[in-house]
């Protein structure tokens, strides 16, 4: 990984002024495409051994290029805003929109490579893991990685840090840090080759660059950012390379998960009254308890129109005070989230420690209603299974107690609902042109909302099927699920 | 201010109920009319004595209306993102987007109440003179707030504390400052009346209502809210109540302040740059000493098309470490900013302690192109030097250093860029149709531009009016503004 990154590369000052004008030239030129196109952004991820010219790679970017498009971003001690949130949180709240350029020092590599020397393995495998899944999905996305390792052998890193260290102007620049990372070199390095060959992915290869010599080090950067951005903008549209995905199967009997579901419990009125103040008080106590223990909870809301998930979600956050839930409507996404991969839209609401949110629709809209209306291509909906399961994983990690319900009522219940809906004053407002329409496609959305459960129902993040006919009998099977997922969850923290 | 909200309201239980109904059915109509129509959105801001029924009545509108569109926010010790801001950031991050309502606990109003008893007389003032102009922007701007105060007698205070008290489920809700509140009651109740006598504006009166009877309570806010939104939604449009303004008088001698300024100032490249390399020096050397002293920086470029703002932004941020600034080009809103207040877009860039924001055009766009092309009312635009200069005393307040650049040339001048831009190759993009129309409104832009430094010049956050025929003068001159304005603050704080 590093061999050729150790030969003394060097570029004499001839040499690399003719390039310089070529390369400028071609990346404000490229930017400029880039700005008018939006249609992906470029992140820049800058990594390597200490001293070996990160910043100053940075910096002449910045400069080369039109700096209203442009931005860096270091990934020091998280705040606390950060800290109460899964690790990668940090990472989404930044990423550039489409048309944008991001460098990023470190990145998601900085915490991997300079706190797990020692190595907790398992760790480090998780990290790695989500690293590739993460880099996987920005790149399906569109997004353009460019992954730059500046390498510098054991021998010109100590002479480097030798040179900072005698000048008065630029000894504080080495770090205690850095005198270990070249005390320590051999391993270090070992642990860095490991890391850059497990996630030297096909999307996102890793870009090593000889650090020594600023010349050869700026044109190196530079040329691979030109000869990458002018590729992707090259291409007729950043979907087209997205591979055709097979189609799901069909059950060959036709009979689907939900088609199984028994969706008439019922439950009379004053029963339901005292089941539903006990679930309640239940569920407020539990909810108390949360905080303390640095955890936090995401309700998924899904199902047919007129399912009953607005109901349900009342009876929930009537339990809560005011203070402790936010309810997140998903409906068409603002053009801030368009300019970003799909999932940056849910990854702003993540809560932190102690708060609970509750999501009105999700991210399931990718492989419900865009699956079925053609939004989303076969192969964007097909890896999102994969995706979202990622990200759940995430929260679950950090934390997060993530519970989903799939509300399901027969088509002659919701029939009547609609009807009943439009016959009522304020609740005319409810029934749309849309819901009709999507009442059509019943039998797409109970296949496709089958494929959903079956490929996304986790042990951390679990699906609860909820027979819906029966309203009262829905929302108390909703407070019990979440009851029970709290409780499980707390008792394994004791 | 209290009187009637110590005459022991009450309302009995079928009152209650009967008026429960016709309450929440209205509510959420009106809900339902705001989030279609989304052209206001809605403040309600609960203040008052402790344990009034703040958190009740927050959980109760969130029951009764449609959680999916109205969110609570309290505000406890700020996050460390917070406080590396100026106090109203924190506000101005929550602001409900238009068709939304949020539910404040204290809002602006928390820290006066709490912290200042002893009477910073002079910090209260100010503090004062900000709400105020704050709510008046947000009325302005058509933000509904609705700000509500609960009020318990000094005995009926005891009453409830006692109450709680002797309740094991309850007593963890009496805080120690709840008791000093107590104690120190009169006092206490005085500032309170101070404060909100001083802040009991025309466009968001107080609304005091006794908080010891849930009920009545219950019913007087709601019942409140109803009405107020019912009000504002009756009106054709927000914008509608916007007083006509007179328009701004122009010089009788036809000489306005821009007219009179030099534009050409002599300076031969050899010299640039060495005064370049002296003047990037100094500045970098003066930005390194920002964060230590919680200082931060943002500079504001404004100008006309091709006056050189994008060449001297990229000379003052070439002296900088790449992690150290932002560059943020202000071109039309996305649709989440469409939805808020113009300022708070301006908002959500100011930088923390350290860090500079260039801004390349600004929220001046609001009394220049706005004013000229008709985007904003007369009176939205009078109104807009007011508000900036608010703004900005907000910013310089907290340790923010405010440098504000018009480079200014000749159209002669103009021209012959422009024909030098769509010569040269890569920089063909930058000329649009827009350039040259904008260039046929010369006059309109010099007058806009003369009232916008007439009225806005403050000596905390002055103009530099720099001509800019000569670029290499004009860049020299802006970083030696930006030195000046650093090294002064500086030494203010030594």
């Amino acid at each position: 990984m590093f061999e050729a990154a150790q030969l003394g590369h060097a570029v004499d000052k001839a040499t690399f002024k003719n390039e310089e004008a070529r390369l400028r030239e071609g990346l404000l030129a490229a930017q400029l495409q880039l700005r008018q196109r939006a249609d992906f952004p470029v992140v820049i991820l800058l990594a390597g051994v200490p001293a070996a010219g990160k910043g100053e790679t940075a910096n002449l970017l910045l400069e080369w290029m039109d700096p209203r498009s442009i931005a860096t971003h270091a990934f020091d001690t998280p705040s606390d805003e950060e800290t109460a949130r899964p690790p990668f949180w940090r990472f989404w709240r930044i990423l550039p929109p489409k048309g944008n350029i991001a460098v990023l020092f470190g990145g998601w590599y900085a915490d991997p490579l300079w706190h797990w020397q020692d190595g907790d393995e398992e760790r480090m495998a998780q990290r790695i893991e989500r690293i590739q899944r993460l880099e996987k999905m920005l790149a399906d996305e569109g997004v353009l990685v460019l992954k730059f390792w500046l390498h510098l052998s054991r021998d010109k890193l100590k002479q480097r840090l030798k040179g900072l260290q005698a000048d008065p102007r630029t000894a504080w620049r080495v770090t205690p840090e850095d005198k270990r990372f070249l005390k320590d070199y051999d391993r270090r390095i070992a642990t860095c080759r490991t890391l850059l060959t497990r996630t030297n992915l096909a999307e996102a290869p890793w870009r090593v660059v000889e650090g020594w010599d600023a010349n050869y080090r700026a044109l190196s950067v530079c040329g691979q950012v030109l000869d990458a951005l002018g590729h992707q903008l090259a291409r007729e549209s950043v979907k087209q390379r997205r591979v055709d995905a097979a189609p799901l199967v069909k059950s060959i009997d036709g009979v689907r998960l939900l088609d199984a579901l028994r969706l008439e419990h019922p439950l009379a009125k004053p029963e339901y009254r005292d089941r539903l103040a006990l679930a309640q008080g239940r569920f407020h106590g539990l909810m108390r308890s949360l905080a303390a223990r640095r955890l936090s909870m995401v309700a998924v809301f899904e199902g047919m129109d007129a399912a009953g998930k607005g109901g349900a979600i009342r009876r929930v956050t009537a339990a809560l005070d005011a203070r402790q839930y936010r309810v997140v409507p998903i409906a068409a996404p603002t053009d801030e989230e368009m300019a970003q991969p799909y999932l940056w839209r849910f990854w702003r609401h993540v809560p932190p420690y102690g708060r609970l949110t509750v999501f009105d629709r999700s991210w399931y809209g990718r492989v419900l209603v865009e699956r079925i209306e053609g939004y989303a291509a076969p192969a964007e909906w097909m890896r999102a299974y994969d995706e979202i399961n990622d990200f759940e994983a995430q929260l679950t990690d950090a934390g997060v107690v993530v519970v989903k319900f799939w509300l399901a009522i027969s088509q002659d219940e919701q029939l009547r609902r609609f009807q009943e809906r439009e016959a009522t004053g304020y609740k005319r407002f409810k029934i749309t042109d849309e819901d009709w329409r999507n009442r059509e496609k019943w039998d797409d959305y109970i296949q496709a909302a089958s494929d959903m459960v079956e490929r996304t129902n986790t042990p951390e993040a679990p699906w609860h099927l909820i027979g819906a006919d029966n309203k009262y009998h829905a929302r108390i099977a909703v407070l019990d699920a979440m009851c029970e997922a709290l409780a499980r969850r707390l008792k394994r923290e004791d």
